[in-house]
């Protein structure tokens, strides 16, 4: 590859919707004039939250798991992830008819774990110092895991495999709504905000695409002002998708193709996600409200621009809603 | 009209839709593959969770409201509803530009209220012996004020016009999916399932129409047995919009174009609406839950069949879900 060229492309993003397509949905573009009244422009949310597994990350994860060959596929793929990934990488796993070992930590949501069972991942609860595991402390375990039985690792983020599969969601909003001024997507990792710029910027140049992140985790945006990755460390954000800190590949395609990241407070994010529950009817979970938490705090200027916005997943935990005070 | 012609005919579902095609949403249809396995056939959800005011009592307020002369229109309207009929005739009103007046129970809940006023409507409290006004004290209120204020009355089901405005939504759901069998619609006054028989039945005579009460509500069910209005007196059930009793104009059409009604358990329609919540990530109230719960309780013989389910609404109080424990 000749030097600065990226590690992801259009090609790669369209060889993933070829090997995706028919296994993944394509999720519906919802839009509602009390969310454009309150924001003030038009807004169009890809929903996600329909994704398979309810998340964009099947994308990915089916991607990487249908990328391998039948003899690397026998056996198995390995990864490490909180939730979302996890049970992505499951499903994945179990529509190709392999194993799937999945290193988690034991805070992860009950409702994430049971996701997980539910496809037949199975889970190596990974041991830290802290209740949160380092990304060392995954990392660790899943080499262990790889070495013993020969799986592939597929890296919920800072894998090339996933970044295209991400990259598929904007694909399809663009082609849907080729009229977009703007594209929001979260940031944890960056694989999405990545595949999503990879997309936009093949597809119009002139699109913006700003990341957002929780104030309390803006490692990201830190990273694209410093132009190097400052690791994340002590998140304590309501997004439990969003704690993690780039990735060496997911960063440079981020300095590439995202214009800008802007963060966003743990009290708009609840707003936010409460409005696309009441008023969208829709369920989504903390990280996926970011975006929504940017455009209702007025984070990014948008006058006559129409904006879409990757709500990106629906794995909220049913039994304690973070709005209603419980014994 | 002739001796047992339908007060409502397939002409005045067509008026309707041509009164307030641009006014209310062509609402989505939704799938899963996961529901289909749980209830062991093809399951095609039919949104009204997504509709204007979040429930498809928009469609009756808006073809009512919109069926008045501008004389009429000018003296406003006036209706009674603990709720979801209550927003909707004022986003309705409001979208004409007229006054709407509403006789709601004080026992309303907080969220739907708050709909009434966020649409302009203006709310008069209903006063009566229990904390539950009974109809004739809805009916006395309703009187009072269109006789002080000359306002038209718009019945939230025992009307002409709101039935046919509630019936294009089965006219939309069999335009898109002709194929289907079976077409279920939960039932209170039974204004929706009167309307769904009225289409459906039009459109295929083939296809079977199901009702769909609380057991703790099975004032329907007794009625179509009985051959006369069984009033509902004491319905204790979640489902809060189908605790009322049907009506001189809805029952006669239930009767003539209804196949069955079945019953189902409180804890099936919490189950089936925190099933769709959790696996559809849809947000929808008791209500609307009702025939979701009847196919996952096997009410009802589906084998080979494809269903369609009118979820009927999304007006969830997110302050009080009946599966988390509060102080």
């Amino acid at each position: 590859m000749p030097l600065n060229s990226p590690s992801v492309t259009m090609d790669d993003v369209l060889a993933a919707r070829a090997r995706i397509g028919d296994k993944i949905r394509r999720t519906p573009v919802l839009t509602s004039s009390t969310l454009d009244g309150l924001v003030g422009t038009r807004v169009l949310l890809k929903c996600e939250n329909f994704q398979r597994a309810g998340v964009f990350k099947a994308r990915g994860a089916f991607n990487a798991v249908f990328s391998l060959t039948d003899a690397e596929a026998g056996r198995g793929v390995v990864t490490s992830s909180s939730g979302n990934h996890a049970a992505s990488v499951s499903l994945a796993a179990r529509t190709r008819g392999i194993q799937a070992t999945i290193a988690m930590p034991k805070i992860a949501l009950a409702s994430k774990v049971a996701a997980v069972r539910r496809y037949g991942g199975e889970i190596v609860w990974v041991e830290g110092k802290d209740a949160v595991p380092t990304s060392e402390e995954y990392d660790a375990t899943v080499a262990r895991i790889e070495r013993e039985t020969g799986a592939a690792t597929i890296h919920p983020y800072n894998d090339r495999r996933t970044i295209a599969g991400q990259a598929t969601c904007a694909l399809e909003l663009l082609e849907d709504h080729p009229e977009l001024d703007l594209v929001l997507a979260p940031v944890g990792g960056g694989g999405l905000l990545a595949g999503t710029a990879v997309s936009a910027k093949a597809l119009n140049p002139k699109v913006r695409v700003v990341g957002c992140e929780p104030a309390m985790a803006d490692d990201a945006q830190q990273s694209l002002r410093a132009g190097r990755i400052v690791p994340q460390l002590a998140p304590r954000t309501i997004a439990d998708g969003l704690r993690t800190s780039l990735g060496d590949i997911t960063f440079p395609l981020i300095q590439r193709g995202v214009d800008d990241i802007v963060t966003v407070t743990e009290e708009g994010i609840l707003a936010a996600m409460r409005l696309a529950w009441e008023v969208l009817k829709i369920v989504i979970e903390p990280s996926g409200a970011v975006p929504l938490a940017a455009l209702l705090e007025r984070r990014i200027a948008v006058e006559g621009k129409s904006v879409g916005v990757i709500v990106s997943g629906g794995n909220a935990d049913l039994d304690h809603l973070p709005w209603i005070k419980q014994p």
